[in-house]
């Protein structure tokens, strides 16, 4: 008890309630509360998906960009993409533009709904020079094998008359011709990162169109005939480009757009959290830590599948820290987390409240159990029984 | 880290939801998931309200007897007494039988509310040969000054004319002759000790009729004649048997009852956590403890008013032992009770759901933050940080 304690903050956002920075923000006050000289270090998190781009931007002192591109249905929206501290890397979700929550479901349809915004945010990120671009692909609502990226970007896709694809999946039987000649240049030397927790090839069963294609508008019919496209698309693809992505794993993430990013881009596909614990430098951090806390807004029988909470957890553990997790709501089956290296798992609520009271006053809560957490680890410091 | 940890699990009841003694169970229930060889020493407490008999009875392994008597309004209710595993002490709440409760709101009357049925639990304890009576004394629906009681006990108060006086609080002025010829015998070798954390004087304005009048029905014409009801029934306590309770504090408890039980069967007044903390032997046990464990339905700004989570912790923190409290609910402005003697206090809610799933569900959330303290607690003794 010869130092400062120094407590490693790495939550993931509380969606709808607050980001993951102020999650860092509400535990540090809490902390404080109890223990005014510990030393607390905040790694706002995230696994790829929603919030990543916030969170890895808060991390390093970076700053966001918006701008309007060309919506999955074609009808403008604004999206954004972030720029780290250090100017070297782009990050980007391509939900904020190409996803599924900017289409009302009654019209969504994967047979026109294209990518084409998400290339736009490429080519903005290119415009700071750039080295590395991390890109999320959680929550599309596409399914044009990333064509809509390729033809933002410079590249043509045409039909045996030579004339250009109109956007979406639906097109893509028609595909001819591949032209990147006029492509970006500035894109080849670019590091194409895409965080993908899902493994499904493109084509097939398996595939994009069949998984996926259903949640995003597809009628059965529509899934085989979007299926067949990107069968086609993929021939054409190793006939012209020399690249065979028809079994690569995660080539059918997000309607292919892991296929596109990989073959036109050479983007390599990681666990959204491995990447985001590399970008945010978690592990120099934890080495430095005597504990380690993080947390999301829900913890269940999901977390264990590339989760932030786990990620965490599991690089405490690593290092022989331990690791506590906060949530608003824990689901009921979470054994297998503890068994993995989560320690404990605190609930923030302060009483029986609705659902919206309960994600208004996150903050608040957060704040209040880690000081209590805090003041019982403190006790237990102070008064430490002589027990196993 | 040589012996066993031993834990004293001294909750009070989650309302509406458990009992101490079930809050005992749930909190073991999650400890042994943890740490199976942890030794739980179950103390199913109470603050002298309601549940105190309940708590009393299970930490003794003593025996709760039901049996009808007269209501607060001459209705028969069904009451209950418990008798302490000895044999030698009966417990009992005056609301199981002249509860607030028992009576709906329209239909309360402090002008004929009566004790008597409280008085027939007496007389029912005596009947097992008991050495001391505990009475707590709260959420009564009667101002009667204990009449009942009394008369229920074989005592007299007569009018001027030597009858009777019929029961209620507006009877009381009529008061000319104590008699106390036929009262039960047996009651004088009996120590009635009464569970009572109000101060308030018999009569006045801060006294039973004013203060608590009001809500148990009283109109403020009510509570002038209740009030100088009182001071004239003070008067002739005073004058025929010796005994001025005029400025006793206490006296006011319970519509009068605290001045009844004192006058008539030299009851002594004391706190209900105080009671109650001796009656289960809770120092001795604590003493033994490496780590406390309290907790109540709700934990709020209340709670350092005679409530049992504060007064455990007090215990735990003269002997220098870790405390902690669970709760359902854990209001804003709790940090007087950190600073007189509580550790940490956690919510057990896992999740935003209505105060209905939360009571049905008390148990098991109980169960799973207990779980995770341990964990916690685990965690820390296996990889303690060497900091401060």
């Amino acid at each position: 008890m010869d130092k400062e304690m120094t407590i490693v903050l790495a939550p993931d956002s509380f969606k709808e309630s607050m980001t993951a920075k102020q999650a860092c923000e509400a535990m540090e006050r809490g902390i404080r509360k109890v223990n005014p000289s510990a030393r607390c270090i905040h790694v706002p998190m995230a696994d790829g998906g929603e919030g990543t781009m916030q969170s890895l931007v808060d991390v390093t002192g970076g700053t966001i960009y918006s701008l309007r591109v060309r919506g999955p249905m074609g009808k403008e929206v604004e999206a954004s993409y972030g720029i780290t501290g250090d100017g070297k890397t782009a990050v980007m979700e391509m939900a904020s533009a190409s996803g599924i929550g900017l289409v009302p479901a009654p019209q969504r349809n994967p047979m026109i709904a294209t990518t084409y915004g998400t290339g736009q945010l490429i080519r903005a990120a290119l415009d700071h020079g750039v080295e590395k671009i991390l890109i999320g692909i959680g929550g599309s609502a596409t399914n044009d094998g990333g064509a809509g990226v390729f033809q933002a970007l410079g590249g043509k896709l045409l039909n045996a008359a030579g004339e250009e694809l109109g956007p979406g999946g639906g097109e893509l039987g028609w595909l001819a011709t591949i032209d990147m000649s006029s492509l970006d240049s500035r894109i080849e030397a670019v590091r194409i990162e895409v965080a993908c927790d899902v493994t499904n090839p493109l084509c097939g069963p398996q595939g994009a169109s069949h998984v996926f294609g259903p949640q995003k508008g597809a009628t059965p019919e529509m899934a085989a005939e979007l299926d067949a496209n990107l069968q086609h698309y993929a021939d054409v693809l190793k006939q012209q480009l020399h690249r065979d992505i028809s079994n690569v794993p995660g080539a059918g993430a997000a309607g292919g757009l892991g296929a596109g990013l990989m073959v036109f881009f050479n983007g390599v596909l990681q666990k959204g959290i491995d990447l985001v614990m590399d970008y945010a430098k978690l592990e120099e951090k934890v080495k430095q830590a005597d504990l380690v806390w993080t947390g999301e807004g829900s913890i269940d029988d999901q977390t264990q599948f590339g989760k932030t909470p786990l990620g965490v957890a599991k690089m405490a553990r690593k290092h022989h820290k331990p690791v506590v997790a906060f949530a608003g709501r824990i689901g009921e089956d979470v054994d297998a987390l503890y068994e993995q290296g989560m320690d404990a798992i605190f609930g923030i609520m302060q009483g029986a409240y609705s659902l919206e009271e309960a994600l208004a006053q996150g903050e608040k809560n957060l704040e209040r159990v880690s000081e209590n957490v805090m003041r019982l680890m403190m006790a237990f410091l102070l008064r430490q029984p002589d027990v196993r």
